[in-house]
């Protein structure tokens, strides 16, 4: 039965361990969806979750099937990646992106996830006076747990009010301070949606050189800018990147979303030549290496896992040359998300929402993966409770790192006609209580 | 041409970036003898890198390809692990050790590698005043640094003059300040392949309990000591393991030198129920959860990589099952490490060789995957180049943590008799010249 009474809720959030909805995790945001589904009687419509909502690329699976036959198993992939991988993900950032790495610049990881946590490591050893990590907010919670996991100090601010020349300077105020190693946000942005403008990002690139920080840039959702078509290779227009602005950059590509791969956490970081080749005294005496490329190889992915799955990594280097190629059209795959939330985000608005981040200095931002939602006079806690007792399961704003009220939606899941009319339903019997 | 000239060699250790040949990780050494082989135009008798000598396991294959044709590239797969991996693993450590350790406490991971470097993490916060791990050399030399990445205060002693009772004297003298929050040995040990006598395990247990250390136990090579057969699913002889002596336990067991699936990356960690209910105020307000186990699979492996591939965990379920089904004789088809060892420790010997650790506590030490030898009137850095210039490869035993002088030889590699005939030439001219 829906709506669930108000202490009913409050007793499960305390049963399934939550101390604190707006720091809990995504998967205890699930624990306790599912525990109000038993409750209830009644399936949720999970927004929470931001599970690929599409198949996995056959062409990942069928050059994966092939490793394992071939016996892949049985040996431990090369750290830096095998060479398929290697190269044609150099191939993929010169397709898509237009830009110039070189294959001994690009190593797979396990996930992004794993990129992001051991980078973030070797970040915070390079200049010993450097100890602070930059959130360009809102963003992906787990990175943020990654930083406190590593002792990082840190800094944030949400892009909300500083669109364009007010983001120079917001961030000149913090990088002036020489303490900032690293700075970290994802375009398209979870869970905005919004993305940085060239401009945008010539300002983040050249505060970057000048202040000698290193930008991950998150590109879980790359060419998930619906607005224009970018999955052309080879073919203007590109995706957009911070790394045609500076040399001090590191870009996170995963293969979970664009390729719907998320199951076998295979992923790609790809550094600048510049950042790779960089010497640090510290690093040069911690690992006795001699460069940043090779710290991170062979110091720190060694010893966080000793590499990433063997025949994942062949399913990741042919999806990478099948895209290269012009014969896995992902970005086109992918813009079956930009129709889901078209339809979710009218289903919102019509009864009574509106959407937070709504606009890209100036132009109205794209339909995608994510979107998010506010409702008069509620703040991000209470609309998320509120939600839950109408059977819809959501991540509040704070827990992005936003200021703003309101939640984050994902519309992966979201994906039959059977889902938009309960959707549809209980969005309508929620507006009609409030 | 072998040997390779004094001066050849030394500038080639400059070349590949080595600045200590004694801290030189295991992949160095390896860049190193492939450096060495085009100089010389040989091919190298690798004995220095511990992958799998065997062919993976066709049911893990088979399962594996089974469930990428399901789909699961597709989903994250649950960070606690899938259900059958979770349930075939405490079913086997019932079958193999005779431990009873319920599913939820059974975790996947990207192979022991991860496992052990996330526990560690995990272990160094949970009570301030613990500040210590504790090695129990020799040792896997990467486990060592794992430690040194996340800055704990280690003590570390070599095992070779500690056997038997002298083994409680040294360990409480250690145990006894109080600072150490973990300590780590791998059984049967790599590189010694010695195996701690029930006595020895009962003196580690009750110390561990008594001083509130937890023993972090690595399986890499469970079953491998074949002086008794312990390969019957659910029959004595059962495995040794300090999970008899104490409550404060976590096993590693790796899939990748067991099942010869190292290019998977897949490994369990199994906590006793005592240590993953435990409940501490630092974790619990550092993690926002209730107890240690869940700290660690929710708070750090998610943070770490979110996971483990999803096919590799069906691969490591059937794999597990088939082996207590006694339709998979995995020690049996690993004892093919044990001939190969026979035959190496006897061309060692017939040179001039003597093995270093060869005694458990008064009996011979099995054949296995790995062993130490050395030659009289050479350290372990004269002899490790010395082999070196006759195109054997090897790792010096103080890469170990061992005291002794010496090198470690894996026999994965000797897997034909051209290669025994090879090595055993190359000892000759090396005998000969020395």
């Amino acid at each position: 039965m829906l709506p669930i009474e108000r202490d009913v809720l409050e007793k499960s959030i305390g049963e399934v361990g939550i101390t604190n909805l707006l720091s809990a995790t995504i998967r205890q945001i699930c624990t306790l969806s599912k525990a109000l589904e038993n409750i209830s009687e009644e399936n949720f419509v999970h927004l929470e979750l931001g599970n690929p909502g599409l198949p996995p690329e056959a062409v990942g699976i069928d050059a994966e099937m092939d490793a394992l036959k071939a016996g892949v198993a049985g040996v431990y992939p090369d750290i830096a990646g095998i060479k398929p991988l290697k190269e044609n993900g150099s191939k993929f950032v010169k397709a898509f992106l237009d830009l110039d790495i070189p294959p001994f610049c690009i190593i797979p990881t396990v996930g992004s996830m794993q990129g992001t946590f051991t980078m973030m490591l070797l970040l915070k050893q390079r200049i010993p006076e450097k100890d602070t990590m930059l959130f360009i907010n809102p963003g992906f919670p787990a990175q943020r747990n990654q930083a406190k996991l590593l002792g990082f100090r840190t800094e944030d601010f949400d892009i909300y009010d500083y669109r364009g020349e007010k983001l120079a300077e917001k961030l000149e105020s913090i990088l002036k301070s020489g303490r900032v190693t690293g700075m970290i946000y994802s375009n398209p942005n979870n869970p905005a949606w919004t993305n940085f403008t060239d401009e945008e990002l010539k300002i983040i690139g050249e505060l970057a050189t000048k202040y000698d920080v290193i930008v991950m840039e998150d590109l879980a959702y790359l060419g998930m800018d619906f607005r224009e078509y970018v999955g052309s290779p080879g073919k203007a227009p590109f995706v957009s990147s911070i790394g045609k602005y500076t040399d001090n950059y590191i870009l996170f590509i995963s293969a979970s979303k664009i390729f719907s791969y998320a199951g076998q956490r295979i992923a790609l970081v790809c550094m600048s030549k510049e950042v790779y080749e960089r010497k640090y005294p510290f690093l040069e005496k911690f690992y006795e290496m001699a460069n940043f490329g090779d710290c991170y190889v062979y110091g720190v992915l060694y010893t966080a896992s000793s590499g990433t799955s063997h025949s994942a990594q062949y399913a990741l280097a042919s999806m990478l040359d099948a895209a290269c190629e012009g014969k896995l059209d992902f970005v086109g795959n992918c813009s079956e998300y930009g129709r889901r939330a078209h339809i979710l985000k009218e289903l919102f608005k019509k009864n009574g929402f509106h959407i937070v981040y709504s606009d890209d200095d100036g132009r109205d931002i794209s339909d995608g993966f994510f979107f998010t939602a506010a409702y008069p006079g509620m703040d991000s806690e209470q609309l998320q409770k509120e939600l839950l007792r109408f059977g819809i399961a959501t991540i509040a704003l704070p827990c992005t790192g936003s200021v703003q009220d309101g939640v984050r939606i994902c519309v992966s899941k979201v994906d039959s006609d059977e889902v938009f009319s309960q959707l549809s339903e209980r969005l309508k019997l929620f507006h009609n209580e409030h």
